[in-house]
């Protein structure tokens, strides 16, 4: 970050008036930018006792299974924004249950939120996914899932065999 | 918005290939701007069946009570921003429990997570805080609490009196 995004003059870091932390400041609007975690939201959707999953037409981790899953958009709920991602990734319809895990990523500045899910109808296969697929519990791919906190998702929403133990927290420095 | 933080010209609304959002952009450098709900992490204080307020020293809503609260930093986790802001608000130690009420607060962009938690010790009043104090359940002053989804969790927090009820979800248009 090199430019204020609201007057276009260049940006410096300090430490404003009663913060405690360098941010971005603008050198001549004085306007602050914050940079935050952004949220990812995600589900685990589940028909007849499996999981559905979505092999990754993109990167990072093209090729590998992952729980629907991706960032949140502003005008969403975390729950919708969950139902959107698995509608864009697995063109299926879900009915969002509990919160049941979150998962800091903190190298990459993200907090990714899962829910249990109720797959209603049908699937398919979205714009950035290869292949998706139901998955009974004895036949996910653990050698082949995506990412840390979809892997840690799953665990959890396996333990907890439909029980509500609450939201599992969790802490990975990076994604993969 | 209107300049590219990344090279200073000029940026127009467009939907990106591939999405189907109209996003920053910018017009030299192509680099997309997106923007993304951000994160609000507090927690409900308590000793020997007391919750721990603060009022508040400044705007929005000065002179009214909150729970300890504020938006999550990079490099922390969830938890760790929830004690982080006790700390700052109510000069308190804490130790952080389960994870109990998600608000969505569409209209400002931000997700309110709410932990349970035990005050270890004592507690003062901070830079952003007028009064802190200790309130059992009958004293709680309904008619002068700051913000909705603080709200919300102090009562989901009452009902819950201790027992694991998983995450409430709640949504609110607008923050006070």
């Amino acid at each position: 970050m090199k430019y204020c995004m609201k007057c276009g003059h260049r940006i410096s870091r300090k430490v404003p008036a009663g913060d405690h932390r360098e941010r971005y400041i603008c050198e001549s609007c004085r306007e602050i930018h914050y940079q935050n975690p952004k949220i990812v939201v995600g589900c685990v959707p589940e028909q007849d006792g499996s999981i559905l999953l979505c092999r990754r037409a993109i990167e990072p981790r093209r090729g590998f299974w992952t729980v629907p899953a991706g960032f949140m958009e502003l005008g969403e709920t975390i729950a919708e924004g969950a139902a959107r991602e698995t509608r864009e990734e697995a063109c299926a319809e879900v009915e969002i249950g509990r919160l049941f895990a979150s998962v800091d990523v903190i190298e990459a500045g993200q907090v990714h939120l899962f829910f249990a899910a109720t797959l209603v109808g049908g699937y398919g296969v979205g714009e950035e996914t290869l292949e998706t697929a139901l998955f009974c519990k004895e036949e996910i791919p653990w050698d082949e899932i995506a990412f840390l906190s979809g892997r840690f998702a799953l665990i959890k929403f396996l333990e907890d065999a439909g029980r509500n133990n609450g939201v599992h927290l969790h802490r990975v420095w990076h994604g993969e």
